[in-house]
């Protein structure tokens, strides 16, 4: 199926009557020219929809936001980064309260308008006096070719700004999606999370907006992972805001699968992202299993590949140990025979029937050798299959993650 | 409640009546000097008992051995490391066999009465005609002190060779218990396994012995992690031969209490010898989560403390990052409510209520500075607990694991 969309530039301001915009308010007291604030502002009124963590321990920002998304209306999304707001207690709920109460008065809005986001150290109170004093400047300084500056402020460990936007036609009308997105990587002690912003002109009604966003997250960021660590402030938000004047979309329309396609581009493109900039990455690996019982099976198998410690110091090494795989997939939990298991790096059969193939080693090696490869597993049981973006484990990661 | 059995010397030959040895074959081409074969003997009849790998991908040795254990009278154990005759197909089951054939024939017995274990390398067919030609040595080189060579022989990236025993009284009788191990580490591209051989000379029968050995594997063997995956070799046997002379044990009686106890001093024994000499393991950590509304969350908790990438890689720093382990409860699937959970490392609080406690950061910073310490965790939900020993998660473990 060929694309019907194209991609364009602009981020999270590329659909039309989007702003955003930066400021340092000094919550990383070591680089005052690395702005630590961000916003988004849609002064049309919008749909909002999200997804959070499932982490028990949920940093306070996620509470809020969760609880103001039940309104309607959300007009904007106030972000930090540099303290996570996590571990908190009770005042910390009132501080991200606090951060959207602000951000409301300055932007003429009500509390509940607005949502909110914190990435960085677990367990420090927010500088909440600071941060207040500077969202006032930060509202009257937002542009309509804001994003890059907000992808910016959102980027703890994160090498580069992760934007990206695309442009499709519903019956006529050109419609926008952009999103932002830091990474899943760690700096500093204490800092782990992703954050996704995605706005669209698109009209849609909130539960569809919902569907579409939670069937796309499923599809990029919850088949990602770095280190297996699931962080406590985790959150994707979309707004939308209709100015793009299209009919209102319709779940199981044709344009609503249009619009579907070009939502799962903007969050595969920014999961994506998020694992070739993680922390001390050295190899992007695609896992896919296929032949499984079931998709949960699949998943399983997919994941426990994903995550073994053992295998993606392999990868790290450039070695193409196919034991480690077939090892993965007999813990995983998946429903497996191992006599029926064919395993492939890039295509190269390395396991045949459950025992080593005839392809020389030398070939396999020179697969694992490149920055990004894709490993295949196929249980010849069924017909589910499923797929996971992953890295290798290399002595760096353990540096940056390893303290002060 | 005080002790009620004294370690002596001696290991799996301690207990009465058993022989053991080894022998090098030349599996492990590169080391002519250190024996890679080991057997244990007992002349006598015994019991047998063993657990196994739960990973569906199982060795070859692991469904010969699984298979020979439904027997009576078991007489011999036979090893080898630098192959884990694992992934090896139906080539590997007969290779297995003809290992149980030799050393059968060598000791004059059938084949069903040898166990067979193999650990090393994966998805390599066994040189088994050389094996073939040292076992008949192996055989009539078997002594009363054999231990020590034993164990070294099962050694693959092992440091030292992991010996205890136990010696108790059974109503005035005394009886043994010894055992050998090797670790959970890695060395070359594809190795990883866990090994365990117990003897004694107690009279039991063969339902109370598994049970003996089922309880005891769960409270040592089983809360042990290294890097969280789980081998295709794993394996615990244990014969019994009733030297001792005493009166059969029964299950539930005070007596076989005071076994339990012993057989649990032998393998927590051997369980933490696995867990200091892991790879490039520079922290050993108990993990203690207590104060949880049933067993399984206990556990769930516990273990996802130990397993976290990024827990593990702040302790290696001698960071002691209390975040990290909020974050790894609150992903782990136990019931908790961040608001009642404490932290403690060695006794000093680091988290009270879910927030950070008033302990200054460099205290707790000397607690983890530690070569042994522990994490300490309360939930404040109920009474159930749980322990597991884990590591850290160091640059030399990745470049240990890395391939060739």
């Amino acid at each position: 199926m060929s694309s019907v969309y194209s991609e364009i530039s602009g981020g999270v301001t590329a659909p039309e009557g989007f702003l955003a915009g930066s400021r340092y308010c000094g919550i990383k007291a070591s680089n005052p020219d690395r702005p630590d604030m961000a916003m988004i502002y849609s002064p049309q009124p919008t749909v909002a929809a999200g997804t959070f963590t499932t982490n028990r321990v949920k940093a306070a920002p996620v509470r809020v936001s969760a609880a103001h998304l039940r309104g309607d209306d959300v007009r904007a999304i106030i972000a930090n980064a540099g303290n996570a707001n996590a571990c908190t207690g009770v005042g910390g709920i009132e501080t991200a309260k606090r951060m959207t109460r602000k951000a409301a008065s300055a932007l003429g809005l009500k509390e509940r308008q607005v949502l909110v986001c914190s990435t960085g150290r677990i367990g420090v109170p927010l500088p909440i006096e600071k941060m207040e004093g500077t969202i006032g400047e930060l509202s009257v300084s937002l542009k309509r070719d804001g994003s890059k500056a907000a992808a910016e402020a959102i980027m703890t460990s994160d090498t580069f700004a992760k934007e990206v936007a695309v442009e499709f036609q519903i019956a006529g009308k050109n419609v926008r999606i952009g999103g932002i997105a830091k990474g899943a990587g760690m700096i500093d002690p204490n800092m782990a999370t992703m954050l996704c912003f995605v706005t669209t002109d698109a009209l849609i009604e909130k539960a569809e907006l919902q569907q579409a966003l939670s069937v796309s997250v499923e599809n990029s960021f919850n088949r990602i992972t770095v280190d297996g660590d699931m962080s406590t402030n985790d959150t994707v938000l979309m707004l939308a805001n209709g100015a793009a004047g299209n009919e209102t979309l319709r779940a199981g329309s044709p344009d609503f699968e249009v619009f579907q396609r070009a939502l799962d581009h903007v969050t595969i493109t920014l999961a994506r992202m998020i694992v070739e900039d993680g922390e001390g990455v050295t190899k992007f690996v695609e896992v896919c299993v296929n032949g499984a019982a079931s998709f949960s099976d699949a998943r399983r198998a997919a994941e426990a590949i994903a995550k073994s410690t053992l295998v993606k110091c392999a990868w790290f090494g450039g070695d193409p140990n196919w034991g480690r795989i077939m090892d993965a997939i007999g813990y995983s939990g998946a429903r497996m025979r191992e006599e029926l298991v064919d395993v492939y790096y890039d295509g190269l059969i390395a396991v045949k029937g459950g025992v080593a193939s005839a392809t020389p080693f030398e070939r396999l090696q020179q697969a694992v050798a490149q920055k990004r490869f894709r490993v295949s597993v196929d249980l010849h049981l069924g017909t589910a299959e499923y797929m996971v973006f992953t890295t290798d484990l290399s002595t760096d990661y353990v540096l940056l993650n390893m303290g002060e």
